[in-house]
């Protein structure tokens, strides 16, 4: 069993969350008894990373038939907690059929979660094939997001238990900083050399020979290949593109948006400028000055080398390629 | 007379300087009285930027000779306070032949501000001449980094004022945040309209087309037109020269090291750690987690549309007009 931020303990009724939002300075364990309490803990991002929502909606449900509450109020509780998250409904569909049978629930819930492994570890064992040397990330794609193994950043692990790679730079990702308190977090559980920097350093590292490859996750990709990924992401391709640095995108296919034919569509969340402007509360800007915070940018298929997903990895052409993965049956 | 960091009252006999660190939450002025606070506020990083450093050390000398201080003390104290400072030594140089005569002393200082006038005001002039639209810059190079008009940052506020650019682009600039601190600052004071990005956003802006232009300083630059600059430069020039977007360095003739013919030997300065594992003292990381903080990295002038200079604006190839150019007079 992989580290992961959600443990389900089923005779106490119980799912405990790793609390992300206080990482690192402080492990916290929260326990949560129903579907409410776990929709609070993902509409709060104490649970973040889409296939871990998914992953903790299913055992909110499970929690729900436990203590014999409304199935169809725990779903809908469950289900706006982050409307936009696809592995979310995905998770919450996938339970539906066996509401009222809690022994099935319980199995359901357990089958998303192996689903995820069975996913993430085939991802990996794709990814670290192609990882060597000094490998560089951006955000966190690891057990913190993904409830099991991780996806880039389980590829990086996997590569390092290997002996493939040997050490990592990690991005801070700003401003949510993903990359200094999770990533950093994980790689150091893990035991993986690692080094971190800031975002404006990357092209600087890579200029200087000591970047051989880089791996990031995906938010949503199109069939061409194009994707949207945490801000940053593009410029990170541009300039792995310029430096002739391998650039990877490692994604389970429930990630592809099959209705989504290129990137020039994908909308692009604007968050709040306060996360710009203010860290940890304390202004760094002068007062009122305006800030921009497009969560995601959209990086162009051109500029990866290959697609690391659970059927192996896709080089170019993406499309037709893409399009049959999508197809294909998930990984037990 | 431009907004500027220092402000002598020689009757007085005080230097007030406005204290860099406290911006943008709290404008302090600190006044100074002798050399060796001067020497104090250079050392402290009270005050910042080579031209500003270059023009306190002036002044903190008048101050010796109106205190009646020993001057070789009065020098020792300044020249050491931030020894790698060319500017610095330029000023200290300048005004020790005058040693004893106060009267000449007062106006050595005062020509070392007018020179630095002068010369920003020739580089603003010339560098608004190409800039138009959607400006992007880099880190601080204003009134705040020169004492009178700034480089960069004084070329675009030259720019805004003749109603040839629109809007500027700040970035954060990590690790120190200076675009967030001060840039944003002195924009704000300009009325120039302007919006603060983390670093990491500029690429997808210049993707969107919403870049017309790049313009940042200089560290040092080498006689072919390589120069070192605060990290997170050269990114930027990969991230131009992909879109097509014109990338300008501005500077004055003295940040030319005639020493230098190409970039490859510039030093980078390596800064503590912890400048990027910790914000205001907190740790953002996983305690004790690796961390590298290169202070510069190195363009390679062949990503450089044109160098900004007090002699005009040179374009490739660089190098026999920057070597034409060291050996001209400085702008009175």
């Amino acid at each position: 069993m992989p580290f992961s931020p959600l443990r389900f303990d089923e005779p106490n009724r119980t799912l405990w969350v790793l609390d992300q939002r206080r990482l690192p300075a402080e492990e916290l364990w929260e326990d949560l008894h129903d579907a409410y309490q776990t929709a609070d803990a993902i509409r709060s991002m104490r649970v973040r990373g889409a296939p871990a929502i998914g992953m903790a909606a299913a055992y909110g449900m499970a929690l729900a038939h436990l203590a014999g509450d409304d199935p169809a109020a725990a779903d809908e509780a469950l289900r706006t907690s982050r409307p936009t998250a696809v592995n979310l409904m995905y998770a919450l569909d996938k339970l539906r059929p066996a509401w009222g049978d809690t022994t099935r629930i319980l199995a359901l819930a357990e089958e998303v979660r192996s689903e995820i492994e069975a996913t993430d570890r085939a991802i990996d064992l794709a990814g670290a094939s192609v990882l060597t040397g000094r490998v560089l990330t951006h955000c966190n794609t690891g057990a913190l997001a993904t409830g099991a193994y991780g996806t880039a950043l389980g590829a990086i692990i996997e590569a390092h238990g290997q002996g493939r790679i040997q050490h990592v730079w990690v991005d801070e990702t700003r401003p949510y900083l993903q990359g200094a308190r999770l990533t950093s977090y994980e790689l150091q559980k893990a035991g993986v050399p690692a080094t971190l920097i800031t975002d404006s350093m990357a092209g600087h590292f890579m200029s200087l020979g000591e970047v051989d490859a880089v791996i990031v996750g995906v938010d949503r990709m199109a069939l061409n290949g194009d994707f949207a990924n945490k801000i940053g992401t593009y410029a990170l391709a541009v300039l792995a593109h310029f430096h002739g640095v391998p650039f990877y995108a490692a994604l389970p296919m429930a990630s592809v948006d099959a209705a989504l034919e290129d990137g020039a569509t994908i909308p692009i969340e604007e968050r709040p400028a306060d996360e710009v402007t203010h860290f940890h509360g304390e202004p760094v800007a002068p007062e009122g000055f305006p800030a921009r915070h497009p969560a995601f940018d959209v990086t162009p298929h051109r500029l990866l080398t290959g697609i690391i997903t659970e059927h192996g990895i896709l080089y170019p052409p993406f499309h037709e390629r893409l399009r049959a993965a999508v197809n294909m049956p998930r990984p037990e």
